[in-house]
């Protein structure tokens, strides 16, 4: 049973609704790639003839307005190929299915959509690491930011004895060898029940596009912005253990289930599933367009919309504002180790196409 | 743009999880019903080849329990049909489409639903009124205690120079004429819209079956226990109005927005629209199995369940608790009225194929 990492519902302050156009930015710059790839690369008359609508999934949408500007661009991006191709009737109706796992706040999506949207909309819940639809039933896969949550921690992690007990740690930023791999192979299995799942569920022909956090080949997460910032949340979980606000154990047994994979793990893992064709696969660089050492205060924020409730869950209620004030002031006095970060691509875009 | 009338949300005392046992005991009467009509009735040969799974759709779901037994109930019927003949490899996959309203509570429909359910769950945010599946992509359509509900209050309703304004009343029971006419002129216009969209998105073959509240042929709904207490919601809306504690004019502009139709009607209407015919049409009466008149308290507990958010909406927060605490005094003390009500059939059960 995996586990489950909502952003935070709602509309409020701190709520992903507010606090997601860095991922927003991401979005933009992968826009371009996905409207290239579903010109070039997406078979339309390879479909099978029997479904008369095109069926788009976004897996774990959150709660919105993201969401809907990725599914908006797909669909334009479809219809134009149609049009251009003399095929606009072959599939008059789209149909987006939005994903989350059951605890995400499905009900601020379905009251933020779109009123005039050019599809018929879905809400599918569920972890996307199993099946989600029967079987060649989807022509069109999304995924932003949200395949670099694991399903679970990795059980090694939780057990006092073990090597990977990640002791004054919360991520393998910065951790032990045996931290490292039990991660990897985390992420390894999801991914490989990610791969599984979607190969059944993708109609022959059809694509799927993937973008999470990555990390260059061979590059320690410790060199990357994302790392120094989980070092810097770290270390205020170590302050107030260490000032009794929480038990040192209790850090000890928490731990992110993030995992950046780098594009050579990509590519294998693809390979070894086997069922898919690697369209394009790169790190791309979202910070050129807004780069989160811009705002501080800003970049905060959108770790708690994304962190708040997992760690809520973890140390309860009380700390949590107390928390992101001490992170705030953490990261402005690590402001030259930011700086001083790996500049390059660190967003992961993955094209495949179903086989 | 219809309007929405969700019922109460959540888990609590008011909810409609805890009260919604009456609408149990109408579908497990129906239960039988629907198994036997897909049993003789269901054309599971004539289906398109194309689609490799059964879809099942519930409009008007609310937030559960009764919608996951409906579900199941259906799934096993289709699926002990499919295996009698031999055929249980056509389908081997199932999904179930829960549509209510945007305003629906689906954190709470998705957080309960079964963990182990036989088939591929989604949430269809909207109105039942208007499309919301692509043409020719469901195989059954169920909708249970939803369809009573109108789109909206009839405009004539709300015109104070209309003969149709309805002053000291909150329904037709026992209405003037012109207010009668308006509710069923209203009922015809929406009926017609659901059975337009639904014709669309049956493929040929599939079936739907309606469960709604219904009155015998020429009968005035003023003899129905439903109209009582219809009758015993406005006498506390006028006390409380005489008392200052609202308006007479809220009052006035306050009409409930539910139809109960007669089998006469009903089928009028099917006729006319055309695209599917009447496998079985009929009054039951489910209060043979659990009577409402047994235990008053649960009986207005069920009202609040599904009228409290349009009361709220129209006269606020302030009133609801003291409006149902009068509601059942006025409903112990017309219990003599409601013992000698009509004591047929009230529920309206309709089975339907699409040509």
């Amino acid at each position: 049973m995996p586990e489950s990492y909502p952003m935070n519902g709602g509309n409020g302050t701190y709520s992903y609704t507010q606090n997601s156009y860095y991922q927003k930015t991401g979005i933009n710059v992968a826009k371009r790639m996905v409207s290239e790839a579903i010109g070039e690369k997406l078979d339309i008359n390879n479909f099978s003839s029997g479904s008369n609508s095109f069926r788009i999934a976004d897996l774990g949408c959150s709660v919105g307005p993201n969401t809907f500007t990725t599914m908006q661009n797909i669909v334009d991006a479809v219809q134009h190929k149609y049009q251009s191709q003399g095929l606009a009737s072959k599939f008059a109706e789209f149909q987006v299915f939005f994903n989350d796992q059951d605890s995400n706040d499905f009900n601020t999506l379905f009251t933020s959509m779109p009123k005039e949207r050019p599809y018929y909309a879905v809400g599918v819940p569920g972890s996307f690491y199993g099946r989600l639809f029967p079987e060649s039933f989807v022509h069109f896969v999304n995924s932003s930011f949200a395949l670099h949550w694991l399903s679970r921690v990795p059980e090694e992690l939780l057990d006092k004895n073990s090597p990977a007990w990640n002791k004054g740690r919360i991520h393998y930023t910065n951790a032990s060898d045996a931290v490292v791999d039990a991660y990897a192979a985390q992420f390894t299995k999801d991914m490989e029940g990610f791969l599984d799942a979607r190969a059944k569920e993708l109609v022959s022909g059809g694509m799927m596009v993937i973008i999470t956090l990555g990390c260059p080949n061979g590059m320690p997460y410790a060199h990357l912005a994302a790392g120094i910032m989980f070092d810097c949340l770290e270390s205020c979980l170590n302050d107030m253990a260490k000032g009794g606000l929480l038990s040192e154990n209790q850090v000890d047994s928490f731990n992110l289930p993030v995992y950046a994979p780098s594009p050579k793990e990509k590519t294998e893992l693809v390979e070894r599933n086997g069922c898919f064709s690697i369209e394009r696969l790169e790190l791309t660089n979202w910070r050129t367009e807004a780069d989160p050492r811009g705002d501080l205060r800003a970049c905060v924020m959108h770790v708690r919309a994304g962190f708040e409730s997992i760690i809520r869950k973890h140390f309860g209620n009380d700390i949590i504002d107390d928390l992101f004030e001490r992170l705030l002031k953490e990261v402005k006095e690590s402001f030259h180790l930011i700086q001083s970060s790996y500049m390059g691509g660190t967003q992961l875009s993955v094209i495949l196409k179903r086989k």
